[in-house]
């Protein structure tokens, strides 16, 4: 019932009765209002899509949802967009103190490990963290000693390696999508096309080089440019 | 439903059932009963413009509503001004700081993350972050050596590239005008032009050299004197 | 509603759903308690003019309420007492400070920032904020290179330039009949009257040197004898 | 209405709103309850002068409830005797640390400046400072180079420079009493009987050696001996 | 009302409408639950004598109700056995530092002041203060250069010097009896017998050497043997 | 009664009036979601065994709930996967700590002390610990000079040394299962049959070497390849 | 009445309107809870024998109720066994470094009061206290220069020197037990004998060495072998 979860969700990290952290649920919920981003692992490399809100011709471009975390790493996020700068200036970092320290790229997945931990540790009142969860999720495409690879975090800092996965608000029809038309024998080119096709179906606007970002890792970060994703939605 | 929201908002910075963070809402309600300011960028510069709301004739000037930041940053700002000051000297100290760690200007988009960050981090406790949001929007109006730029700030800590903005108690009427007589080959002067004439919209007085401020950035900040501000008043 | 507005001032720095700050609407409250004060500034110089409310003819002199801050900067205030100390004892350790980092007196504008800025701090847990808003509005005379000036600040931490202003359980007729007889041309003289003569339309008794108290900064701060107060009570 | 009392107070230093700091108005109460003190300055020096509550034929000694400060200066309390001592207790190192390092006694003024700042900081959790406000209200007696003087401080923080006053659960009527019958030329022994005469008009029994205090400084601290205590009964 | 109580009591160190300490007053409650102790002050030394709860023929000693605190101090209690243990020691620590710095023993009422100081921060979160209040009263009996003297300290950080007092669940009905029998020119033989007498009168059971705890510092702290207080109590 | 129960757990650390802690009760609730591990223990060594539940084709593998802490500790977790990794990165420092320091593999009890040594301090405000306890159980399966070993712990911090058990959602089928078919003399061989065909009882799909996961310390960790899992199966 | 109680545990270290502290007595409450333990004196040494209770033939040692403090000085527990651990850790660290500071066994008196010293501080928010009561109740066996000792130790931090004592489910008729058949000159064996019997008469299944454990301190620190553990049950 409604008013015996309310009385849990105010401490920030506490069980209610059923064993459930109900601001972390909370959190998952400001994500499903968020935009849908969308991220295909093949052999050749990893693709990421994401839908831009577009909400006035005064706005030139809207706010990034994919970032690069390093040259062999870049991301897509849904939900809080500045939780979502938090955790990647945080990631830049590591990256870049892995480097510094032992001269060779950090691998995908401790990289992963490291912002989970800072998303793991909110409510605890030391100086990185966050007093609630981060209010975002995101889907880290990189390339590193074990080939390409993408994960999937959540505010609850768990962490999932998977082959395809759509979050945000339409994230539901899409991966009903993605489990339809993948396969791991395709190539890149045709995970482009699942990506932006997938999008397609759950945005409620004609696809235009204006309203999506594509990015690929395959294997170093590289943001398409509107005629690149001009080429890809003409094969659409 | 009202009562509901209530048992939240009392933890700053903790998430609803929905996903949302309520203060963060309620910030953003204060800044809707401030004045209106309009910002808008061109080729040749950014322009900003803000009403004064003049109570007596005994303040000689009103608080003012328009700041610079450094030679190639001003911004305007509506919502509680102490908020924004706070805000104003953090970047000041930013770009001075770069200035002298690297003998340049600061860039637009990197000022502007920095004083973001300082938003997002309300309620943690340390010491430059504030125990509640920051009540204040702000257009932030800078030249680099990416040529004009033109940001939006709000007090989650989330901010937007632009081209045209207007924010305050009348920024919804401003941001319609705006959408339908803005070009992005409209000179500086028929910038200013059309920032005056939006504002001109939303008050509730005859525009006068003594209830509007306006600045532009073109390529340095320059805050327009009395007869500036009534020859842009005579071309309406 | 009485009942909503008492959820939120608890938390002494958080908004309510309209975006307001209820513990500083209620510090200003604590204003509207105060004795009456007036504020004028003229080119020759600044008056400020206190009500002295006697409880009894044990009290030789009533709580001081006007200081000298600086040698060119004085105040009035209104409110509690306590807290008006605290903030004018800030006040001198800063001008003081100044003079000795840079061998000239400290700028008027300058000096009520740093006021404000403690004073915006309410709530934050550092040393030398307060946990909850200074109840007590100032009116601050001062003469720098800018010429006399007057500032008023409130207990939000904000402050307005001003060339009249009154504060305190009177200020709403007061500031009355300030709009009407103020003019910038007045000598220094004529504001003295007129401060006088309208603390004399709030008060309930009869002015007499006993129970109202005038400085002037012009250039330099000087608070009357009784005879002096005696003379602008018999202009009147 | 009691209720919307009860809901501010909890916080020990927030405003209500009607502008009013509850913890401070209860801490009021607390003195109300206490025994009757009173004080009274003439040109020859000040008179203190206590009410002793004996409960049991065993206590030889009440509490002590006048105290010496500083050779020059001594207090009367009443309220919570744990918490007057430590603002004596206070007081007595700042009037050390004053003679240490300047080599000549404090400014009375001074010494009750300093005492109210650490009565006004409760609720800060700093060190020195307590959680509550102090429940004591105090009579300073002292003699310095701007000859008598006696102030009069509350759990606010505040001071008053007084010429007589009453402070305890006797203190309405006592200080009717003072305004009747005290004038500022009056003796040393004239106010010697003044303040016993008032003290006795509020007591329930017989004014005894045993059950008063009388001390003064003139010009420094003397606690009067039983047999001075006599005399002083004699003359009323 | 108790309801109205409860609504104050949660704060441990804030005051009621009433001005009053809820916390202290609990506790003192607590020190009404314990066992009764007796202590009375002569000019050959001072007595003190505890009542001993004995619950089961397998604890061959009680708690210790009597203890020593340096060779010319010692201790009645009454209340929570591990407060007084946390007192006790604390009253050591002072009393070995005195002898260790000044290499004389320490004056009592020094001694009593330093550990009241400790009773009265309770609350205050700093290391050696516990977060509420006391649960203990103590008579504590000693011999410095002023002779023999007792002291009663409660909960609230308060001590009184008194000839003789009764503390713990029959204080009531003893402090009565102390009173009606007491005499400042007693020898200590009749005070022990006094003492002893009054315990009687409040137990439920027939005094014993092991139900009671007699101790006397004359000048030098001793705890009466089995045989000793035989002694005594053949004299009833 | 539920609403009662509701009144104490957001303390994170409180006694209830029946002396429960029900923070620690709910985090045992939410291991009850969890997918279902198994540990057994024979003379040859230990064997772990899990089900992976597979939510998408698309997710190549589930998140890892078998670890290895050392090369002689290996573990199985239930419960938030995020809290495992906090707790298995936790003992992984310590064996290695425990290597460099004494040049020997740290001891399976040891291990077990000091990860539980976290877990217990929850609440405390201490760097390393959580702010609400750990929502995971795990079997630690390890070899060390004493032979083989097993070990179960929970949220409360606390640990049992085990034959056999069963964690998660099916755990009560599972520890019927193992209590009837275990043997101490059982092979290693048997003792993978006997895991497996449990943990096929409470799992609602046919088992694969997609959907479960085995590992054995004997004397060293070895995660099964997905042949090695067949042949286990096959066995069945 | 009971919602009166919830109102006041909730604060984990405050004191009810009747003077008792809640959190103490639910924590005493969770003892209740915890299996049987007994401890008896006499001349030649120390015995405890506490119950073990079995779940399931899957786990080969309950969890240990009998832990080694010193090789003088061991314990029994009854309550939450991780609360237990870090006492007897506490406790251990406490005596090595006695050892090692003076070369000589640490007084079990004294080890007692350190323990206890931790357990009474509990809700101080330093780094070795805990944030809530230690759950759990101990009987400390040893042996110094004043010959064997058992001390009995509560949540509250309070200790008591006793004979023979029981805690746990079944203490209460335990305890009757005792006191029936002890005896000051019982030999060691005639203790373990009746320890046996009294823990036969609480436990609900027949006395094996599979569920009870009995360690002797005489005058060191000996737990019994189950074939040990079978004499004494022959004996019954």
């Amino acid at each position: 019932m409604f008013l015996t979860r309310s009385e849990y969700d105010r401490g920030v990290n506490t069980f209610s009765p059923e064993g459930r952290l109900f601001q972390v649920e909370y959190a998952i919920e400001a994500i499903k209002l968020g935009s849908t981003a969308v991220g295909l692992k093949t052999k050749e490399g990893v693709v990421l899509a994401v839908e831009k809100r577009i909400t006035s011709p005064l706005l030139p471009t809207s706010v990034e949802k994919i970032m690069e975390i390093d040259s062999h790493i870049g991301c897509a996020m849904s939900g809080l967009t500045a939780d979502a700068r938090t955790l990647v200036e945080h990631a830049r970092v590591e990256t870049q103190n892995h480097r510094f320290s032992y001269n060779e790229p950090m691998k995908v997945e401790s990289m992963t490990q490291a912002l989970c931990d800072l998303a793991l540790r909110f409510g605890e009142g030391d100086d990185e963290s966050m007093s609630r969860p981060f209010g975002v999720s995101l889907l880290i495409a990189g390339h590193d000693e074990n080939g390409p690879c993408l994960y999937h975090t959540d505010p609850s800092g768990t962490f999932w390696q998977c082959n395809g996965k759509a979050i945000g608000s339409g994230s539901e029809g899409a991966d009903t999508s993605l489990q339809e038309h993948y396969s791991k024998d395709m190539t890149l080119e045709e995970a482009e096309t699942l990506a932006l096709s997938t999008l397609k179906q759950v945005m409620e606007e004609k696809v235009t080089p204006n309203n999506v970002d594509i990015a690929k890792v395959a294997p170093t970060y590289h943001l398409y440019s509107p005629s690149e994703v001009e080429a890809v939605i003409a094969r659409l």
